[in-house]
């Protein structure tokens, strides 16, 4: 039988998930993993409390979360492990537009709006209107129509819809369609630097470290047309304060926008808005498959 | 600003969790955990779906905790890592007896019983009586009186009572307290092998790797003396066929206790059970602190 030492046991379980792992992939993650676990374990010489906070910790991560908030996706963020996992799966040096996390508040099914439909649907007195267009094209420049850009970002007051009660539902969410040019137009406010929420254990833990809890301001998209990668990724406001430290690691220097104050009446009137407006021109590049 | 790529990214989250983290231990913690949890990321080159698998993983690895299962410590237990932890703050090679995990099925304030109990409160058809006996010393061999000995174990159907709904609250646990000799005495059940639950997110783990679920057989004991440093231990049973294949690696030699079948009509008499019986002699040497 076996006898199991701080020196046998690693190679041990590595063993135990390998002998009879079907996926070669599988077996691949469990080694990675049981080494990584267990050499964390080692290198820190975990005390018994230690762990035992450890496993609080997890527990109190998964009963966090519910059908509007998703705290693993939070840890993973601020740990900067999903920031890891977009650098390696989209290497920088593309000539298509850069990805950036996705993040815990994205809400599937936003519904479809018109070419310069406004998103909000309603009005906070502290929001500044801002109209946003561009171009979708491949990474060749060439125009795509038909695309998808789904936007969604936080209100003037610092949450999305989906942690604010009183918020419409569908707040500063929506599903947009390129037209023949590949161009998109939409209304919205200007986003604000907010913090990740710290009401959890994602919050205690960067209590734990003295780090703030928060990100530049920034619009959500997700880009989609047939026969290219989808795109993930955010537009981050110039000047922002938060642009060199932010909570999830997520910033990309090509990702930032400049959000001008525009006094084009003329513009304005074309989108029923009023001037000045904050204005912001961006393109998204896709790459095609 | 900062531009986050694949090989700045893990220094700069160090950084990030170095910098205002006032614990020096928080620090050494924080600085192996990213290390780890982004060098395991990197070695396998984690997919998307696969980061998108591992958050839902951990999520309901959560949320089917409550106060009668946590399937953190199962997932720790059945990694190893319980194990590993146990190992470093335990190291073998003392006088005193060793030390394996403490598993889920703990629950804290069983009743105290008398000397020579029997902690059955439902007789099981299939269940073998069992008599246990021993003495407590500290590792000079010097009787302990006072000490407590709390035992918890399975029923003969394979389940912890809190895993049982049928089964009586508190069923074959209790709290016993050694005599002027340091001796113990209690009447149970002989432990059978039993799988650890499946029906979670572990359960599936297992099933990727190919692995049975079972632990050979045991009792639980946590022997706590003024003094000494308290001892979280297992008895298996010699014999068991899981012995060498564990589902969570806690099996230590000098830890497999002898199981005779006893015919001793009077000491049957003495613990008002009826002979043959099953009988288990095993002593516990805590280190005095």
């Amino acid at each position: 039988m076996k006898d199991f030492t701080v020196e046998n046991l690693t190679e041990e379980v590595i063993k135990a998930y390998s002998a009879n792992t079907a996926s070669p992939r599988m077996r691949e993650i469990f080694t990675a993993l049981i080494t990584h676990l267990h050499g964390f374990v080692k290198d820190v010489q975990l005390t018994e409390p230690e762990w035992f906070t450890a496993i609080e910790f997890l527990t109190n991560t998964g009963k966090k979360c519910d059908d509007k908030r998703q705290e693993f996706i939070l840890l993973s963020d601020t740990l900067g492990v999903s920031m890891l996992v977009d650098a390696i799966n989209h290497p920088k040096g593309g000539i298509g537009t850069e990805s950036t996390v996705l993040g815990p508040f994205f809400v599937p099914g936003a519904p479809d709006l018109p070419h310069g439909a406004d998103i909000r649907r309603r009005h906070l007195d502290e929001a500044e209107t801002c109209l946003v267009t561009g171009r979708v094209t491949d990474q060749n420049g060439q125009a795509l129509a038909g695309a998808t850009l789904e936007v969604w970002q936080t209100a003037a007051n610092g949450f999305y819809d989906v942690q604010d009660a009183s918020a419409p539902e569908w707040n500063l969410r929506g599903r947009f369609t390129t037209n023949a040019d590949g161009e998109y137009a939409l209304v919205t406010e200007k986003p604000v630097s907010y913090p990740v929420p710290t009401d959890g254990p994602v919050g205690r833990m960067l209590d734990a470290a003295g780090r703030h809890a928060f990100r530049p301001a920034h619009l959500h998209f997700m880009v989609k047309a047939d026969g290219c990668e989808p795109l993930i990724t955010h537009v981050f406001v110039n000047g922002d304060p938060y642009l060199d430290s932010d909570a999830v690691f997520a910033t990309k220097e090509s990702l930032v926008g400049d959000f001008t104050r525009s006094s084009d009446a003329a513009e304005a009137a074309r989108f029923g808005i009023k001037a000045p407006y904050s204005r912001l021109a961006f393109d998204f590049g896709l790459m095609r498959r």
